[in-house]
């Protein structure tokens, strides 16, 4: 068992926080025109260790879209790992990234860790520019609105999205495996001066479901649709009955959480 | 004299924000690398009364600095302008203008406002990324210091900055005209998790004196000199007694005070 973890290399998890702007996503993808996270964060690792390494990520966040809290892990050689601490590899791995990818932390984790298959939740973010005139400097990290937005009826909107539903309507396309049933634990709106922050957390997100859901509820805070219309795109499944998906650059990966 | 402002055209003037990191400045630059902000904004205003409209800028800040709160003013063809509501003539310029740039409001003044003569002071802040492992988010909009500062050293060396001093030392080159003595009204830290943040106002500010205020505060709170250091350097006068000049993409234009 020990002689296999040895061959199989030691399990470590990161911690990245990203600005997507620049990329083509986490996923790595042949011939796309902008690099991917996952691959720039392989090369980087890959060199450190001269040999391919291979990284999971908890989400894999689609183009333009940021993070906060993705976490990754991957199987590196125990021999090299241990010639240094946790500390010396961060900074290491830190000083050949740009300065769109930070590792944020290193940890050693079982092997029986997955990134993705172990978590047990997430948490987004989505932030809405609610200015008027937009912010110069929340135009690739918000969705401008360009004006106020009617946050209780998003609120009274957003009661209805609050524990298991089928989600289908809410998901671009149908997924496989996990079916389309999720939950969601937690769905608040902050409001500050010219933000407003939509933060969601769950035990799974369908395909660009916290773009839908954002979108549904910035349809009704413009007064576009009524709150309990939430209730009809939950019964139909149809993907017409929810509201248009917002950008990507409005939303980030926050926090993925794990049981240890 | 109501047929020569005719003549001259409406003074009108400008609340501007952006975001300067592709910018040479503010200031119009024969053959630079980057646009500046005047130029373009003179572009757009230009383009929108079919003839050459020239903008004059409360401050000229330097590449890569960012503003809240710049003001300029022009003046501009009378009948053409009063065709319009300002909120049109806002909706306007907006929409050509590329997205790091934006008019926040536009009013009328009176033919003898000046942007920079009118201007009783100005409020500038300087953010500092405190964080260990520096935000991907701040990367452009503030100094990546790798670690936390002693505010309370910074404090103190801060009020001995405060009221009417020759900033000689904390210059990069002689200022004609007005000397070298400014009044510094208020210099506060205010930290966030993460974030420390520098504001400064006064009656005026000579050439690069915010940057190096900033790296002289941050040599303070890294325990490179001593609070005290101060005095020296404004007895002095010498450049060599004040700190550092920090980079440009610290560095904000808040606001821009004026008496009426």
């Amino acid at each position: 068992m020990r002689r296999q973890a040895e061959r199989r290399g030691q399990n470590i998890c990161l911690a990245v926080a990203y600005d997507g702007g620049g990329f083509c996503g986490w996923q790595r993808v042949e011939n796309a025109k902008k690099p991917s996270i996952q691959g720039t964060l392989e090369g980087v690792l890959s060199e450190s260790f001269g040999r391919a390494v291979r990284l999971s990520g908890a989400g894999r966040t689609d183009a333009g879209v940021h993070a906060l809290g993705q976490v990754a892990n991957a199987f590196v050689p125990c021999g090299l790992w241990r010639e240094h601490g946790l500390d010396w590899w961060l900074r290491e791995w830190n000083s050949r990234l740009p300065g769109e990818v930070r590792i944020q932390s290193v940890r050693e984790v079982r092997a029986g860790f997955h990134s993705r298959y172990s978590a047990v939740g997430k948490q987004y973010c989505y932030l809405f520019d609610t200015r008027e005139v937009p912010s110069v400097f929340l135009r690739r990290y918000a969705f401008a609105c360009g004006g106020s937005l009617d946050v209780e009826a998003m609120r009274r909107a957003a009661a209805f999205l609050l524990g298991e539903h089928d989600f289908t309507a809410f998901a671009s396309v149908m997924e496989e495996g996990r079916g389309t049933v999720r939950r969601i634990d937690r769905l608040e709106f902050i409001t500050r001066p010219g933000v407003l922050r939509l933060e969601v957390s769950g035990n799974g997100f369908l395909y660009h479901m916290v773009r839908i859901l954002a979108g549904t509820l910035y349809e009704v805070g413009i007064g576009e649709r009524e709150p309990e219309s939430i209730l009809q795109a939950e019964k139909s499944g149809n993907r017409q009955d929810a509201g248009r998906m917002l950008p990507g650059q409005g939303l980030f990966l926050e926090e993925v959480f794990y049981e240890e």
